[in-house]
């Protein structure tokens, strides 16, 4: 086994065993400990792990230097040798030099120079030599370990002078850490101290991040390292620290209750008008405690436990209480921390009733502007469900201080909570973000992980894409696709051969797809519907195939990466997969049993089997690599019905008694409707499905809804209709492919089959066919059939670009997996005089008035002014500008609308339209920002649309 | 062992096993068949078959002497002898003279003289005698034998002369016969032939019933005797035939099927005008083929298999037609049966289409008047539901034949069928039968019994009130508790003790109530609400009650009456109350998996023994008594979703998982409100129960929603709350009794209790209660309370009549127990200037609209206009008169508001009252005839009334 530096033609380094680090004294500690999990990464790879030194006069023949500038005179000497130029790095944040240095110092041949123009920067480099080895950032989190190679090699290419991160601070949050990462941290550390923030701090350095506000349910960063241990870690690791939203200077929300007290020199009372004294004494002492920690001090004041600082007030008292708060705090710091403001990292956070103080109203003018925020970062936030909320306008974005964000990956709140595996589905986080970017929000990205266990996936591309706004932002849309493979090629590869990493890939694609289409914890029986549009049998088979090939790949699992295999891949898509298939089941089961289907029976017990697989699977997580990941899979996550999983409910499991006669129990699979083939309670069914040119087939299902099983014979004397099957017997339900073979169709025509059935049943069914010319219309011209035209909003007819800006096709995204949205983002076309528009061509079967749905992505008005306009137009009619938001008098965060959308992942705009017979031609035109149009979906208004989640399928159109 | 047939003090006579019959060679036939009968019954009581002897010459001791007038040498010896007295019975229908003669013969001590008008006058007194010994008439059809007895005592005192029947033909129609009949038929007799019918005519015969439409589904009467057997036997018996109201001149409507073809002499269309001569013909050859036996001929067409006559022609087309064919029909009478028309019994089915035929429309007129219809009696009906339809106005009842009435005690039709165990509700059959019988409904009373068996009960009191409405017309309301009372004594006097006879009779009450309420076959698991006003507590504890009486009583029962016990009352009874209660259970079943209790588990399990426990019921009937009762459990009875049982289900069963952490589900048991005792979601209640002067207690359901049990501990500092239990555990539930002890309330209060439970749980449940001051209110003054005032209809305050007509209360009657209405029945007040009325005071809590329900019997407008008119004033308003019909352009007979009131058993009149704070008065006015006050039921217009089949729980009243 031999560890090779660098290795090219005319330049070959080759360490073996003798590899040795060079640990100046002179170093950040942080730096030291960091080079120590590097040379573990190396013995992960190699089997060696290499020694340190930190006698300069004993380097080896291969070392590798390290080191920040200004803490380490041997950077200095190489510099000055002219061997590496750390001027490169000079005035800039977070980067580094990595390059091989040749015969640098007596003695050694050849030296891998990692030079950091700051302590995160030396970090970042180290990590670098990790990463380039292939092993994985989430190595230690995860316990993905890199394969074993036989040599590692490095030559001069590896040269690199690191970027400056986009955004300055790059974070995430622990959040409603309980019952899941509370009982992880006690079950591996005995708590949430210094021992369980020492990897928290690792995954976030090896993502390039350098922001964490920590877990703050019923714990304390301050107190329980033990002590300011964690705190210590953390700035000595290069972590900046700071608080959540509503923890001011340095203190967590459960501290004041533990020194709060009659005789407290804190006093008794949150209350900064009754308590004034004690407050800032409770807020100087932490900054006192802290002050020489790397930090970002969050400002402000918020009631107890996250609620608003005061009730019962007019909106003024309530600013002015704020301002003077931020005035206090203001003057603390300068006393206690640094008497230059513009030198101490703040932020305050525009959350729930902070956001109106803020913005004030029409009455009363809000903080924004106010000198006291000056230099304070403003942390805006999402709503809840990753749609950011308002964002700076041209004007705002001249704010001293900047704008930061604060995201949700996980949730515990309103409109629903999401706690459970990670469900983020990265397109989404792609296209706010890098929009929030664009807007100017580029200070600090914070974002709400939850437990961060099984939330990676989605940590590392937020924190990717903080870091790295060139390769990854708005001008390169659709990266998501790339990136999965990517981060699934550095967890795996040479795990799994590459057909199989491109089917984890896949995997990590439908399983977070099926939770931004509904997320675990609101899905239930009644979202998809069963049948229709064959919506839910979609789903049940995109769960099926995740479940087995996850299982697939389990059994091949080397056992090296099982750990991180299971706990990022297969537990997440698995339990994700299982959870969604067992409410289809339970759909199916409850539609079933109204029919009396014996199949609704064995649906039943499949349903608790997968509660039961659903348990085991958490049971393995659990115990796996010695409780690694205890406590991970603890969220409630079946079946909530309140805003949390209080009062949460597993699927019912319902059975149907058979029927005493035999009984045959006909139905299209995507129907409800069903026959018996009774004549005096109706036997006939009329089926229309073959009008649609390219529909050649329907899936004719045969059940049977008593104790006895059915016999069944298909008759026809139509000569173009043909059976998968015409006789048979059950005691559940075959399935029939009934067939078109529209060369013997002559036109329009109606045919006519029957089922006939045990107990006499006979089901009478008429069939009509069509094979229409469509020769006459252009291509991607959508043609109306079964009631409806659904078209998909990429597949417009014409497209026009204006002032700059164009609808880019966004894909995959959104719930039916692409959008047209304008670039760039924050372009407004309410007073332009052209607008970006989209084309869509249809041809409808009658005049009149049409409802219109435009679906497009659950967002929310980027202004405080309630407002997301779209332009439509029919025909030669007008531009009609309406806004998509229902009620402007409410606050579009907590509206009901922004409810129902972040619940449905769909923002729904309806519109009548007067069509005419024949080609129609509609127009979308962008007008406010922030609009992502999914589908299109009209039909005549006297036609009532079957029920759907995801709405009818797409239209037939031309090509 | 020893027969008596007389003992007084003054007289005694007594006949042991000498006791003959003279059964004279000059008698019908028939007679001495009965005659023979009558012995076999005497044998049943004592165990001595009495001889019977031909020879006038060798009568013995003691004989019985029977004969028909005109058909007895020995009557005439006798009445020439003025020993008995003939004359009594001339010129009447059906009559006998029963009495004991002193030494009328030589050799004869005393005979008891049996002597009938005409043969069905002596048939009836025969049986009399059956009677007089405890035989009831079910003895040959439902097998209850009599109980032994040591001696028979008759003595002077039996003499009587019995009345003259008040319908002339009194009957049944056994119909819609398959599978149960049917079954029975071909398993006890091969097939539905002459052996099979002599058991249908004793069973008429027995109740002084004369008349019979035969099954005609799939059977003919005149061919399956075989031949004409049963024709033969049926008038031998003094039965008079008919035929069911599509099959004219006595030929039933499958005969035509078999002799139609393309070379038969009566063609091989069923249509008048095509097959004009082949339709005659084969009318003639029924009419010859017939004439002998005793008929009443219908007349009239129908199309085939009971559809309408003619499709696709004008009314008056129709009419025309059918005046034709009866100017036909007629005239083939007078050529084959009786040139004297005047003589023929006839009768014409004024059913569907044929009702409109009749009456016409305001530009064409109907048949009514028309000479043809001279002599022919008019057969009304029912609505299929046992409420009659049109009633001839005071002018039509002078046509001459009369009217006739065809009632359904089943159905195979709609609005929905029903034709399970009899489920006839008999005081409807008082009121509504009475009244036709007032309104001149008095030739024919004809009642669709469909199977018969499991419908003795109904065919009993029917043909009881038809015979002597005398004694059980409308001159004697609320007579069916005493005639239930009676009726099971007959049955099985002697069999049980007095104490368990009471309770058979209140269990025909009981369960035929709840047929009243919700027939089986519509009954499901949304009719009652599975917890408000605890109508469905209510059922159940009715149900448990049925059930479990009568297994104790089946434990009990003698062998001799055992079959007929498990027919009559046992199979009809439990059947009824285990099918309630499987639905109850299943209402629950649902609720409670929703609410996710594991209570829910185990209904659903309950649920399924409950199916399987019908299934050993009915195969139990079906074995009995060597097949006896084969095939009349055989029709479906679970679940009907169609009119008829095609596509019929039985209860689902519905499972719910349990919670993962132990749940508490706190509820009231009347309530679908419940708690599971989490701050976040909320976990206040609110009871107001206790602002209810009378009630003193509330139920509270403290129940398990998880795998593991939950402890529970319930605490208060409110002094006058009390608890029945304040600690427990439980995997199910517990009940604990919440009471108020008033003494130590101070007027309207609130009080506090916490039920905390496991993990955390704490419901705080707020308790209102009050000890109003109601002494200044007049008694029958009923109080607000819960929203709604809710009055049974005779809680009335005052009334007054009018016209010489009042109210009049009906109990039991109606879904609730009790109606006013108004007699004579016939009155109508709609012209009239004063009207019967009804006052209800009640204390209303505002001033405002109130929403005001009137819940009435499902009755049908008397004529033929549509028109039900009510009138109501509320204090000093004006006298509204409404039309409780909602749509007067169409029949109401197959309208939408027949069905629905069919479905529900009430009929519920809607309108807005305005009522002032403080008492009301609200009167109600009789107006139409026909209609029967059940409740009034108001609440406040801004009030949503919980959800009820029954309606609310009557309000609270002064007394």
């Amino acid at each position: 086994m031999k560890f090779v530096l660098g290795k090219s033609t005319t330049d070959i380094l080759e360490i073996t065993s003798s590899i040795l680090f060079y640990a100046e004294k002179e170093a950040f500690s942080g730096v030291n400990k960091i080079a120590d999990k590097v040379r573990r990464d190396i013995e992960l790879v190699t089997d060696v792990y290499p020694n340190k030194i930190d006698d300069k006069e004993n380097l080896g023949k291969y070392t590798v230097i390290y080191g920040t500038i200004g803490y380490s005179p041997i950077l200095d000497e190489l510099n000055n040798k002219k061997l590496i130029n750390l001027s490169v790095l000079d005035g800039k944040r977070e980067v580094y030099l990595f390059q091989l240095v040749e015969s640098p110092l007596p003695g050694v041949e050849c030296a891998l120079v990692i030079a950091g123009g700051d302590k995160r920067g030396t970090i970042y480099g180290l990590f670098h030599l990790s990463e380039l080895m292939g092993v994985s950032p989430l190595v230690d989190w995860s316990g993905v370990h890199p394969a074993k190679k036989a040599e590692v090699v490095l030559d001069k290419s590896c040269q690199i002078i690191s970027k400056e991160p986009s955004v300055k601070y790059r974070g995430i949050f622990i959040n409603d850490e309980w019952p899941a990462f509370g009982n992880w941290a006690k079950k591996n550390f005995g708590g949430i101290n210094a021992e369980c923030y020492e990897h928290v701090f690792e995954l976030i350095l090896r993502h390039k991040g350098n922001y964490l506000w920590p877990a703050m349910w019923a714990s304390d960063f301050n107190l329980d390292g033990p002590g300011l241990k964690s705190a210590e870690l953390a700035d000595e690791l290069g972590i900046v620290m700071s608080t959540s939203h509503h923890e001011p200077c340095m203190r967590s929300g459960e501290e004041y209750g533990k020194v709060r007290g009659k005789d407290s020199i804190y006093g008794d009372t949150w209350d900064f008008q009754s308590n004034r004294e004690g407050i800032i004494r409770f807020w100087e002492d932490g900054l006192k405690r802290n002050k020489d920690f790397e930090n970002v001090i969050t400002m402000g004041m918020r009631g107890e436990s996250d609620t608003a600082i005061m009730q019962n007030a007019t909106l003024e008292e309530n600013i002015q209480l704020v301002r003077d708060v931020l005035q206090v705090q203001n003057n603390l710091i300068k006393e206690n921390v640094n008497t230059n403001l513009d030198q101490v990292p703040r932020q305050i956070v525009l959350f729930t009733e902070v956001e109106e103080f803020f913005y004030g109203n029409e009455n009363t003018p809000g903080l924004i502007g106010d000198p006291e925020l000056d230099g304070i970062t403003l942390m805006l936030s999402d709503n809840n469900h990753g749609y950011t909320r308002t964002l700076p306008t041209e004007k705002m974005r001249e704010h001293k201080g900047g704008y930061g964000m604060y995201y949700h990956m996980d949730m515990h709140g309103g409109a629903h909570s999401y706690q459970w595996v990670g469900s983020t589905y990265i397109p989404k986080v792609w296209e706010q973000m890098s929009m929030a970017y664009d807007y100017g929000v580029r200070d600090i990205w914070v974002v709400n992980v939850g437990d961060i266990g099984t939330q990676e996936f989605g940590i590392s591309y937020f924190l990717n894409l903080a870091y790295d706004m060139e390769a990854m932002g708005a001008t390169n849309p659709n990266n998501t696709v790339d990136f999965t493979k990517k981060w699934v090629e550095q967890q795996f590869k040479g795990a799994f051969e590459q057909k199989d990493l491109d089917d984890i890939a896949l995997i990590m694609e439908k399983y977070t797809l099926m939770c931004e289409r509904r997320k675990h914890e609101i899905m239930n029986d009644k979202v998809y519907h069963s049948v229709h549009f064959g919506e839910a049998e979609n789903l049940l088979n995109e769960s099926n195939w995740v479940i087995n090939r996850c299982n697939d790949l389990k059994e091949k699992c080397p056992e090296y990466v099982y750990p991180g295999f299971y706990e990022l891949i297969f537990y997440t898509a698995v339990g994700t997969a299982n959870l969604m298939k067992t409410w289809v089941l339970a759909s199916r089961n409850a539609l079933y049993a109204r029919q009396n289907r014996m199949e609704a029976n064995l649906l039943a017990d499949e349903i608790s089997k997968c509660i039961a697989y659903d348990r085991s699977i958490t049971e393995e997580l659990h115990t796996l690599d010695n409780h690694k990941f205890y406590g991970f899979g603890l969220s409630e996550h079946f079946g909530f019905t309140q805003w949390c999983e209080d009062d949460n409910k597993y699927p019912l499991r319902i059975y149907a008694e058979p029927a005493n006669h035999p009984r045959i129990i006909v139905a299209k699979s995507d129907s409800e409707q069903y026959n018996i083939g009774k004549h005096w309670i109706g036997n006939r069914m009329k089926f229309d499905d073959f009008l649609r040119p390219d529909v050649d087939s329907i899936q004719l299902e045969i059940a049977c809804g008593s104790k006895e099983p059915i016999q069944y014979r298909i008759t026809t004397e139509c000569p173009w209709l043909n059976f998968s099957k015409d006789l048979g017997e059950t005691s559940v339900k075959d399935i029939v492919k009934v067939s078109v073979d529209r060369s013997k169709l002559k036109g329009k025509e109606e045919g006519i089959f029957y089922v006939e059935g045990s107990d006499d049943a006979k089901v009478i069914i008429t069939v009509e066919a069509d094979k229409p010319d469509l020769s006459s219309y252009e291509p991607m011209t959508f043609v109306e059939y079964d009631g409806y035209i659904a078209m998909e909003a990429d597949h417009y007819a014409a497209k026009g670009a204006a002032g700059g800006a164009d609808f880019v096709k966004l894909s995959p995204y959104g719930r039916t997996g692409v959008a047209m949205k304008v670039y760039p983002s924050a372009a407004d076309f309410m007073e332009a005089e052209e607008r970006p528009w989209l084309e869509y061509h249809f041809v409808t079967n009658k005049d009149g008035i049409y409802d219109v749905a435009f679906y497009m992505a659950p967002s929310t008005p980027v202004d405080n002014e309630q407002n997301m306009y779209i332009g439509t137009q029919i025909n030669e009619g007008a531009v009609n500008i309406n806004n998509t938001v229902w009620d402007t008098s409410t606050r579009y965060f907590t509206s009901h609308q922004w409810g129902q959308e972040a619940h449905n992942t769909i923002k729904i705009y309806n519109k009548k339209m007067e069509c005419k017979k024949g080609v129609n031609v509609l127009r979308f035109y962008n007008v406010s920002p922030n609009i992502s149009l999914e589908r299109i979906v009209l039909h005549a208004e006297a036609v009532k649309l079957l029920e759907s989640y995801l709405g009818p399928k797409e239209s037939f159109f031309c090509k």
